[in-house]
């Protein structure tokens, strides 16, 4: 049961159709994206969010930004774009696949530059929405791929939400437990809240629970004590971005998991599209992380819950050395122990060459 | 600035008065507790919380159990206060000094069992004021030898809240950090939010920043991400019980911030009375962990913010076991490296061998 986490209605002078993951659970509600502005009103608000997610939040945004450019002339369309394009990548600067999106969308406008303009946004669409169907194939496969690791009767803990949510479909994360529970295995999953904004609580343990998965909410710093207690067999959880060597960037506090895991001796998967690896980054410590508003963590329950004038430090990501990542799970394939050397070998000498650029 | 946190008004047919500890930071408003079910109810509901503060409101509240009782007999009222003692001591599992600060009134009234009710009555009272004015000069002693440890120009790491809110006076794991500050040294505090009831941003971040010292609010999850930036040389907690052999209960998070220390290699520091050590008990795997109502974590502040139906974990505490503690600052010193040994040879074999019984 895929979710329509975000849609494209119309042909090209069509709208962006998502789901408005700020309310849910408590309320499924779609939002419409009509221009440029809103979508990326809607990244940066996170009511569409997830790293694959953004990514093809990002091409359905070139193809609205390209909507109102005027069909007269193909360099100033080219031109335009190229704003556009930038603004679209102003909206988040830590998931990689947006600008992979946006790249690749810009790559297809420049490849078309000598059709009419029309005929670009006709392409455009057509890649923006090649995104999306890739993306589908690829959950699918990162479930089949992570799946085999997955044993039956195994305790799995997860943070933030890489499910159905942060995908056009099956998720990245959670592929692999909808595959494994798919193939008949018990699987029981504590889902971290991921404070500040709940994902885990809000959306993980929503999808779990339609997908009919056992699943145990526990609060992020609940996560030792669980594993203390033997109930955790296997860590998985998303990415936003992995550098050359293998250290990812994911929501804050996957790198504080990945110390309790290893601390006690449990396995650390992380499970990501290719396109999430980003080659030009050589190591962790260059990824750029996102800062947000202190009042995701003053006022995040409807209520103000910490005194007024508080200094808050809020970072939305932290990076997970390669050294605690057991394998990374990808569409084509799973890394055991990942390394720049392995990482290369797997990706293949051009594309470890060409990169995945910015 | 003492925090009037918990007083006795009156005589022995007196009454409690404490801060609703629930409604800080964004309300300061007083409790008046008239009888034993009142109390009762404050501590099971932590409006009155922090382990040397239980210990007192435990005291207090068997001197509003024995006003209930009359003062006929005194066989009768033994009997009765017996059953006043264990009502109260079901209110909170966790925390020894609850039942220390029961079991020390307790001791009390048979030592007057002698005397007629009503002078036990006021012997009683005479203890619970005794174990107030004790817990202030314990608290500015813990300080004094925890400042010590605390150089200048620290960056702090501190989780829930073990101030003055806790205590009669002036906190345990804050005490350290007030006269840190008293003698002048710059520290900078990053408070863990501690979910699921925020008393790091709802209480330390309060009182921190009232005793104008600077301190940072981070979620729990981000501890790990501030460690590897530096910005962390050392870790100061409280404590709930600490076995004989050093494992330390404390509010749920601590194990998972110790090695997240450790792995950092961050001195980790409990601070906490003689009081907190149970020698009955071994180890720490044999410590009781409270477990509490699944709507702390689903319905934090006013808002669901969770799937209705879903399945919640929310023990209170958790166990850091001795090894991961750097020392144990006690009014009466600093337990370097704590083991059964040296906590044996710290407190003295008498103490040792009588224990703190239950």
């Amino acid at each position: 049961m895929p979710l329509p986490t975000i849609e494209w209605e119309g042909d090209i002078n069509g709208r962006v159709r998502l789901i408005d993951q700020t309310l849910l659970p408590t309320e499924l509600k779609f939002v419409h994206c009509e221009d440029l502005k809103s979508i990326w009103y809607a990244i940066k608000t996170l009511m569409v969010r997830g790293a694959p997610a953004i990514g093809i939040a990002g091409a359905m945004g070139i193809v609205l930004g390209a909507k109102d450019i005027p069909n007269e002339n193909t360099d100033e369309f080219l031109e335009k774009l190229g704003h556009v394009a930038t603004y679209l990548r102003s909206s988040r600067p830590t998931a990689v696949n947006l600008f992979w999106g946006i790249n690749r969308m810009e790559r297809v406008a420049q490849e078309n530059g000598n059709t009419p303009v029309q005929e670009i946004k006709e392409a455009l669409l057509k890649e923006a929405m090649k995104i999306q169907e890739e993306d589908k194939i690829i959950c699918r496969k990162i479930g089949e791929n992570g799946a085999a690791l997955i044993k039956d009767r195994t305790g799995v803990l997860t943070h933030c939400n890489a499910g159905g949510l942060a995908t056009a479909d099956y998720g990245t994360a959670l592929a692999v437990l909808f595959k494994a529970k798919e193939q008949g295995k018990c699987i029981n999953v504590y889902a971290d809240e991921t404070r500040p904004l709940l994902q885990g609580s809000r959306l993980t343990a929503w999808e779990l629970m339609h997908a009919e998965i056992d699943v145990t909410l526990i609060c992020d710093n609940m996560a030792a004590h669980v594993m203390k207690q033997g109930k955790i067999h296997c860590v998985v959880v998303g990415a936003d971005r992995i550098a050359a060597n293998g250290d990812t960037a994911n929501k804050i506090g996957t790198y504080g998991v990945s110390i309790l895991a290893k601390e006690h001796g449990i396995p650390f998967y992380v499970a990501a599209p290719v396109s999430t690896f980003d080659l030009t980054i050589q190591s962790g410590d260059k990824i750029p992380i996102e800062e947000r508003s202190p009042e995701e963590v003053t006022n995040g329950f409807g209520k103000r819950t910490a005194p007024e004038g508080v200094k808050v430090f809020n970072p939305a990501f932290d990076v997970t050395p390669a050294k605690n990542i057991t394998a990374i799970i990808t569409e084509k394939g799973v890394i055991h122990k990942p390394s720049r050397e392995n990482i290369k070998d797997f990706l293949g000498e051009p594309e470890f060459k060409t990169g995945i650029t910015l």
